[in-house]
């Protein structure tokens, strides 16, 4: 039996296919394009999305992320400096959301200097926290790996235990009628995922779960 | 301003502290560790935890995670294999939950066999969307980094490519009368982070945000 679901809020409605339900948050947070570029993220949203990051769990209890944050209404030319650090073919749409920031993880354990072979996993959940909070916000969020990851430590003298994972554009949805032409088809194409038996397992690798 | 939460559902309530509120099913996560053994996770709950990490997002839309379910009711060898897997420290509460996992992370991107640099990056994200669907469920998520991966390699057949990151175990919490004394400090110590302005940094690194 498939449960198909559609959301709105501030976002156009996507759908998705799933075995059994899943909480509307988690199945209304998607990566758009389209943002507007005339609405800034008020500081109290931003605020609430940094907050759901922060109490993401992490092995050790380490935190091991650390997030830099460009808001183009309040630091332009930093924001600026942040977008050049973008793949060529991310700038384009990029260039139109008012907040960016880079998500970055500490490779060593606070506690005893050791490696954190956690570091960038913990992290990953603290980002994807962060995007859920903005979905319930009526934000879009959108992770980058493409960005040029060596000019973006130099720009902003990030030391080198950390590691910089993806660039992180976040605003508004545009209004549907406002979307333009080139951004269309991306906007609107349907989600997919692998299977569920091709990559969750049953007691042993490469058997396929039972769904119910 | 502070916004103080708690939450009850079927966990007792564990509050936490933020500048700004945040959606509910982020601020009421947590990782317990009193598990009830007589409860197993019904089959249509743990397929909605698997979709909640399916639907994920990733680099290229690869999906790098992979994860293994071991559920004591259908399976109690495996399940007593992937328990023998965890540290010591670990084992005396883990072995009260129904349902043990394991998320590994690819190394390699599928579409061009390059090696992939989010893979353990997506799998957190995948891993924590498991552990929220669940909290959504009136489940409990305890994920681990205190596990033999080279054993656990080994039993499952893990092919080299992908890495085992954490072991997840999973189940309803015991009614509060019945969490073992040995658990009662973990189970009701408060959570807590660091600042906001230590791991969130406005434009420069190393420069707190700044909090509404």
């Amino acid at each position: 039996m498939l449960g198909r679901y559609s959301f709105e809020a501030h976002m156009f409605k996507k759908a998705i296919d799933t075995a059994q339900p899943i909480h509307d948050l988690l199945a209304s947070r998607w990566s758009g394009r389209a943002f507007d570029p005339t609405r800034p993220v008020e500081r109290g949203k931003l605020t609430a999305m940094l907050e759901a990051a922060r109490w993401a769990p992490s092995c050790y209890g380490d935190q091991p992320w650390r997030f830099i944050v460009w808001e183009k209404a309040r630091d332009e030319a930093g924001w600026r400096r942040a977008l050049d650090c973008l793949a060529a073919g991310n700038k384009p749409w990029a260039r139109q959301a008012p907040l960016l920031m880079l998500a970055c993880a500490d490779s060593v354990l606070t506690h005893d200097g050791s490696p954190n072979r956690w570091g960038q996993y913990d992290t990953g959940a603290a980002a994807i926290s962060l995007a859920l909070q903005a979905a319930a916000q009526g934000l879009m969020v959108h992770q980058m790996g493409g960005f040029d990851s060596d000019r973006a430590r130099r720009e902003f003298r990030i030391p080198d235990r950390y590691t910089p994972m993806a660039m992180i554009a976040a605003g508004y949805q545009l209004p549907e009628h406002a979307i333009p032409a080139e951004l269309r088809e991306r906007e609107y194409a349907p989600r997919a995922r692998r299977p569920l038996t091709e990559i969750f397992f049953q007691s042993t690798w490469g058997r396929g779960i039972h769904v119910s």
